[in-house]
């Protein structure tokens, strides 16, 4: 598990701010890592609204499951998550556990167990063992705090090499409203899910569904527009908690200008949490953004982007400094969109490679080769035959993912 | 290019019999590769038919739409393919470069432009120099022979480590026809498409709209059938060329009984050489065959076994040996088929992991280790849904994989 950290970690983490009505302890449950915090119980203050966006997979974990179940309500009182065991593919053993693990943050805070949220990370298919849960909770419960931020993201790590976090403030009327998230994920990350798992929290007083229905656009273009390696998570979650303890109106509709303001505050903070997921990609020692342009639709483009981003020859060229534009038309015809070769022009960084169909007639190897050693680079497709565009952020293919996924499971 | 022989390589090779009204040569013609052959040039007698079945790509080669644009006429006298560049993207060059191509083999063997059939494989991207062929054509005219057949497939290598032939006789009124093949292709697979490059030769006299009628059903399950890297080439041309010199009557019909005992044998022949490619998939080190049953149609199971064989984290724990069944959950709940988590059932070989949603309650650890040590890796998954089924046919993912893709230009 102790890969080294990814070269495209943030060089430093924002302070993150308290958020009113939200706190939270960590532990050592030992469900399977040995000296590392992997259980993270966070309480929300009564009032507390929810909205979650979960996996589409059609083998979801039981943990998510339980979501899907009590997100309908849009209340909740408590948070449990742990790493090590995503509780997936563990049949009625599943289901006992989360309920155990429902009960026993319950009882820690003295609240409704439908209030409580849970989620899993790691290993599918083995029973998670719950009754682990039962030496920490109480004390856990004990100690809660409202920071800091970074202990409760370092606690929901797998085979992350380093701790996702960001925040956003907004303010209404002279008050500050706080918008706070954290993250985990690193491999089997694609887009149309959710996410692997974040949990944001803010302190504005927002109506459930109003919540509800500002975050799934948020989703589609921070979280479902990252790519590591396609293969779609069966724990993906993603979930806000709004406490309301903000000392401004609440906001009951989607309609309420205030409701613009705090979704493009919270795409804000989901988009920046979705990049990091991609630069802890496994293996990642490259940042790829993959902007598709001209296309005959939006879906079309972001389709388009997306077989760019997934292609293992794509990917494995740029790990190589390798401007190989070639896999991009092939990714591009293999997409099962409309294209036309004659038409296509694709750029690296602001060097113009392919024009009309062929090689740029002022293609120069050297500065294109010297473009691909940076850390960042940027892909654009132009297809010239609509006004459809979208991007999709992915990392490079290496032997660091091999390595890493070659032996997960010893 | 000179990575090691696959360790998937056949021990092997069949003898290949003439095919009546077939001859070919081979030579250095340096497009890329140096002191290796790298131009097939084959002639055909008249009365040759041909049918084809080319990528579904939107961006194909110039030689895949000069074929597209010459298969409806049935009618073959000779074809000239080149490996170490596969002239796609190459805008109006690459048209310029097929119509030299063909001209020149026209003129070395004497027969019409529009009956000489061409391909290209190699980088992507970068104009092919045609006139190349100028200085080898007409020598090759010259010495035309009925063999050896593995020097027809070595010249079409690019990151192939062995050459791949496959052949088959069927018997009709105690007069034998023959059907041998030959195949390149080792990255750049992906189902749902022609195949890398194939070429069939038989001496069965057989109209070219049979031909074609028999051919697409034997390419769905074994081109279409298998992946490497769920990457579809721009240059992927299987053609059948049937020059009619058996001594036996026409067969003029889909109706005719014959046309079903060769289809059988011509799908065998294909289906060897789909395998072929799958053992020399770039880094292979095991040959995985998945099988789905008890989908809702055999759509459905298809697209399913194609989910769980291009899925990378499936594909790195098969080259770890480690039978991490969680993966292919995860990849059968990506796939967008229907499916219900506690119907799944899992077997590696005959050793069943998991049943009924969960771990199998006999599962065992050792013996399932054990067997993830052979070099044929068996994969069946149950969905006790209805009665579809399918089979795909994969490699692992390997570090061979990334070092091959990370430096292919250079």
């Amino acid at each position: 598990m102790a890969h080294p950290v990814s070269p495209l970690a943030p060089k430093t983490y924002p302070d993150l701010p308290e958020v009113a009505g939200v706190r939270f302890a960590t532990a050592e449950a030992g469900i399977k890592y040995k000296n590392r915090t992997d259980v993270l119980l966070a309480a929300f203050d009564e009032g507390t609204t929810v909205a979650g966006v979960l996996t589409t997979s059609k083998c979801p974990s039981a943990a998510v499951d339980w979501c899907r179940q009590h997100l309908g309500a849009g209340k909740a009182r408590g948070l449990l998550v742990n790493s090590g065991n995503a509780n997936a593919f563990t049949g009625k053993k599943g289901v006992e556990s989360v309920a155990l693990s429902a009960r026993l943050a319950s009882e820690a805070l003295g609240v409704p167990a439908e209030e409580i949220f849970l989620a899993s990370t790691g290993v599918i298919g083995e029973p998670l063992d719950a009754q682990k849960f039962a030496g920490v909770t109480g004390e856990m419960a004990g100690r809660l705090a409202s920071g800091p931020w970074l202990n409760a993201a370092k606690a929901i790590m797998t085979t992350d090499t380093f701790p996702k976090v960001a925040t956003a403030t907004v303010e209404f009327d002279g008050v500050p409203v706080t918008i706070s998230g954290i993250a985990k994920g690193s491999g089997m990350i694609a887009p149309d899910m959710a996410t692997m798992l974040s949990f944001v929290f803010t302190d504005a007083p927002i109506a459930a569904g109003v919540l509800q229905a500002l975050l799934q656009p948020a989703i589609d273009t921070s979280f479902n527009a990252v790519t590591v390696d396609s293969d779609t998570s069966t724990s993906d979650t993603c979930l806000v908690f709004a406490t309301g303890k903000a000392a401004i109106a609440p906001i009951t509709s989607a309609m309420d200008p205030r409701a613009t303001v705090f979704a493009e505050a919270l795409s804000d903070v989901l988009h920046e949490l979705a990049i990091h997921v991609v630069r802890d990609g496994e293996g990642a020692t490259k940042m790829v953004t993959i902007t598709v342009e001209g296309a005959t639709s939006e879906r079309s483009a972001f389709r388009i982007a997306q077989s760019i981003a997934n292609s293992p020859l794509v990917k494995t060229a740029i790990a190589g400094q390798d401007a190989n534009w070639g896999r991009i038309v092939m990714a591009v015809g293999k997409a099962g969109e409309p294209a036309d070769r004659d038409r296509l022009e694709i750029s690296f960084g602001d060097i113009r490679v392919a024009t009309q169909g062929e090689r740029d007639p002022a293609y120069d190897e050297k500065a294109t080769s010297a473009y691909m050693k940076n850390e960042d680079i940027d892909i654009r497709v132009g297809l010239g035959l609509g006004s459809g565009s979208a991007t999709v952020y992915t990392c490079d293919l290496t032997h660091g993912y091999i390595t890493i996924n070659g032996d997960y499971r010893s």
